[in-house]
């Protein structure tokens, strides 16, 4: 038996887990599962033959040091600051990792201990990072296998709600971190190519500089710009590329209103509101705005946001209920970002039986015998149900092939890595069309950036 | 002979120097007058007989040391951060000191200290804070000796272009930090109190709140919020306070056009535009706008700006030379605000015989005897030429009349403070009206607020 430490049963984790048990007496997989709530752990487990359910506190050194000397290879899908005493560990006891979270410095730091010990650190490899990685990846380099040379490279990508469970005039419900979805796109400004010119976006012209994409079976969605574009430079090889953009996916219309909460302050994560346990929803609308003894919240609330009578945005704050005055918000010293997400999270919660899709789109220009061409290549992916996620499976089902590919010896490359190499990308992106995880690619006319 | 210590020769040194060279032999007094920079020191002391001009680092503690201890007073007018060591110094040393800066939390903690030893450590005594802290609470304690109770506090101060150099259609010029105005608002959302009612305005919308006042003899102006507005519940003793506020004062349209750069992101300091020393400005302008094959940069601004053919805000742009291709950056690993800076300092800097005025403005509302009143107070103060500028004068002036005043036995109460006090400002209100710097008070209607 090879013993695989699991480390974090959050949502992510149902689907890798649920993939190597099935497995585990094929592979002879022994999994130790391990959580700081034992009930979580139990729960992922199912009873199965081969699953030890353990709590951990991860931050007791010697508990951890002794579970991670049990292992054969350790998947951490703890909150991404809590990987690097892991892999310090990993790198005493001679153990490889896999993560879906960013390398952080202090992770690539270990890169030459890693190599030293032939140990396979493998990070960005859930859905984004890492669906994304391999399957541009896959393209770049067969282009360039040709001879061709990238001169355009947009990618997108978005956790969405299924069509068929799409019922608020949002488009929309929280089908991961609600945290994540207030707080995006701040701690500064988005910076991309554009045909050579280096492009700059403030926070609060974010989501009023969107793009339209369309996915043939699914309709149109839009795309804001994420913060980070420039860094894919170093890590896909992309010097001297026209134009280089990466955004997050949304339904039409999502980034006009929500640019409603931005301009109003609401999605701040800085400050404290006073007395916000005691507000209401309304009272705490009426805080974004200007006082007036007599005008109501709803007037000065379309005038500061220049709304007419018959605009639909005004519905999508209604259905927020925004500007009821006997919800209260409940929370103790609450930012205003904590608020939004209460009350969001009311009305965009995922019901039992309603599914989440994942969508992702890349445009790959380049120029090959003297000519400029386009591939694009599109994934649309719809969950199971509430526990299957679209994005839990997304995530969790390359983590666990990588990590069977790394005990089964076919990744052999050692070093803190991200999957962009061909004996990652392969294997994986081939296993992932088994599971439904089909990238549809096709060559289209180059028209260069071309929102 | 008393000796007094001035560190930091900068432009708001000249009054204050000058007031006290006039009174030194009367008075008899020593300035010793430090600055990294010894040509700067001897500017200041021009050949006084009572001055000794000094070349000084103040980050040599054997140095530093030294020279306070020759001292009976010192006043540091160097930059704020760097008060602390002095201000450590003096407690060792037993020394008074006076600054015209912010009371930092390291400086608080020296009170008891102070106060065992019988110091006085006097800060905000400039102009804002300064003069600000010293006109408002004489009113307020006024009020409250009669019996009266505050219900609103508004507070507005702004140092602008004289009218007879107001050439510009901006209204305005730099005659204080250009950074400092470049960058103002930025750091988290401006709170305050209208009746009754906590209010938030995020930096993206500070511009476009702004409020209009006006002053008999030099027409209109407009404020827009300051950001820590609710600290004066506890420095002025307003709990309770219906309305509480505090603004910064422009010429009419400013601020809907200063709204432009924040709009496109051209303040942001937190990041270095792509080869901005090669940059042209019209590049400049181009990297906040979208990529268009064709579309000038101009027509790309006016859509996203949402401006018409006749909106003036595209000539206050044109008269800063916005869109030239010929004008480089020539700023190595420059932000955007250092930039924008660069390019205003071209147009908003005053010329050799321009004036600088200063703006205060407060009204006092208060319940006295069931009734509610209110007194407006006012103070225009334009200043001499480029070196006794309005600001240096109103920042140098009370610097130098609270030193006399601890020197000689006036002011007596021991600890760190700012100027709150009766002993403190009653004789420096009353000195600064023989230099002109004169309030006028009105009592007017009560209206609440009442923008």
């Amino acid at each position: 038996m090879r013993t695989i430490v699991i480390l974090g049963t959050g949502k992510s984790s149902s689907s890798l887990i649920q993939y190597l048990l099935n497995k585990s007496d094929e592979e002879k997989l022994h999994l130790i599962i391990g959580d700081i709530s034992l009930e979580s752990a139990q729960n992922k487990t199912n009873n199965h033959h081969n699953a030890t359910p353990i709590a951990i506190d991860i931050f007791d050194k010697i508990q951890r040091s002794a579970l991670i000397q049990k292992a054969d290879i350790v998947i951490s899908m703890l909150p991404a600051h809590l990987h690097i005493e892991i892999a310090r560990d990993c790198i005493i006891y001679k153990k490889h990792l896999v993560t879906a979270s960013y390398v952080s410095d202090a992770m690539k730091e270990l890169d030459a201990e890693a190599k030293e010990n032939n140990l396979i650190f493998m990070n960005e490899i859930g859905l984004d990072p890492g669906i994304d990685h391999m399957s541009a990846m896959k393209i770049i380099n067969e282009i360039r296998k040709k001879g061709g040379k990238m001169i355009l490279f947009e990618s997108f990508c978005g956790g969405l709600v299924a069509p068929e469970s799409d019922t608020n005039l949002w488009n929309y419900k929280f089908t991961w971190a609600p945290r994540n979805v207030v707080l995006a796109g701040q701690g500064g400004a988005a910076k991309f190519i554009q045909e050579g010119t280096y492009k700059y976006i403030p926070y609060w012209n974010l989501f009023r500089r969107t793009e339209f994409l369309e996915v043939e079976g699914y309709g149109k969605f839009e795309a804001y710009s994420n913060r980070d574009s420039l860094k894919y430079i170093d890590i896909y090889g992309l010097k001297d590329i026209l134009t280089l953009y990466r955004g997050t996916i949304r339904r039409l219309g999502f980034s006009k209103a929500w640019n409603m909460f931005v301009q109003l302050g609401m999605t701040d994560d800085s400050y404290i509101i006073e007395d916000s346990e005691n507000m209401s929803y309304r009272q705490f609308v009426n805080s974004f705005l200007p006082y007036h003894p007599t005008d109501s919240v709803e007037i000065k609330m379309r005038l500061i946001l220049k709304m007419d009578q018959d605009d639909i945005m005004w519905d999508k704050l209604l259905e927020l209920d925004f500007f009821n005055p006997n919800k209260k918000v409940g929370l103790k010293n609450a930012t205003p970002a904590q608020i939004l997400e209460k009350i969001l999270t009311d009305t965009w919660t995922l019901q039992p039986k309603e599914k989440d899709m994942i969508v992702m789109y890349h445009k790959l220009g380049f120029e090959l015998n003297g000519k400029k061409k386009q591939i694009d290549s599109k994934m649309v992916y719809i969950g199971e149900d509430q526990t299957y996620t679209a994005m839990a499976k997304t995530v969790g089902l390359p983590v666990a092939m990588a990590t069977l590919l790394i005990l089964n010896g076919k990744i052999t490359t050692p070093g803190v890595q991200i999957p962009i190499r061909e004996e990652v990308y392969l294997p994986i992106l081939k296993e992932l069309e088994e599971y439904g995880v089909v990238f549809n690619e096709h060559s289209v006319p180059y028209l260069g950036y071309n929102p």
